[in-house]
């Protein structure tokens, strides 16, 4: 379900990305290029905090309440690294 | 010049968000589909980037050498509002 | 452990924005001033990401072990809630 | 006027942030801290943003107006880095 809803934002992204091909074909103004990718990035922040909800309820919640450790320390690895790459985009 | 950089920097980030629908659709690991997200972000900032400097070496340097004062606030507006924006994302 | 790393950290980037204000009032470069502060905010980063770390190795692990439904789903929804705010900022 | 306000807030994050290391000598929720590490960068963000806009309405319009190109292009592509910086935060 949450896959359905990110696949669907995803797919008006892309669209999106095709009319900023045609503004900059256009010659349109810069700073409205710009403001338009800029809307994709916080399009794309949506999709990503998402599909970790999702993530974290499922596959998160089932390897830590399992008994092998390593799977435990390796799913909290995953998610502070990808929460610290958001800290650095 | 600038334009036709940032043009096909566009048509890969489409095709990568094609990968990224694969991906959900595959029922890939949400994990590596943020990773994916997250690259897409970081491509995005180069191409905002590419589009700021030839913005600043072009329309800005031609606007504040100008004698049109409105308009020279303008583009300065402008810049800070991106910038701002960029903070936020 | 986590805490002491961080609170060491702190101290260090408290100094540092003491060193911002003096720079300020010495009327230094605004440019050097704002690479200054974006060096405080990628320390800042580190700080959250040693924090978070330590929370999802104690208290979201014991809390997603445990048997209290609510509690599983608060902390969940927090760790989505700071990511989605790291997206913005 | 713009460095008057920014040393103002910059003092405010000075305390805000020795108010941080107090919560974490004080064992307090890790989210909690977190949400006030975040704060304080969005008071930064907006400590750049004043600046930046001082920085524009001086020297970068005395210098794009000027006749020293190399000047010229050395404001140009400081602004363009300190953007690109911030796409990385």
């Amino acid at each position: 379900m949450h896959h359905e809803d990110a696949l669907q934002r995803l797919k008006y992204i892309e669209g999106h990305i095709r009319g900023i091909q045609r503004m900059l074909e256009d010659d349109k103004y810069c700073i409205d290029v710009i403001r338009q990718i800029q809307a994709v990035q916080a399009a794309l922040n949506k999709v990503s905090n998402k599909i970790l909800e999702g993530h974290l309820n499922a596959c998160v919640t089932t390897a830590i309440r399992g008994d092998d450790l390593a799977e435990r320390e390796r799913v909290v690895n995953e998610i502070t690294s990808i929460f610290s790459t958001a800290n650095e985009l």
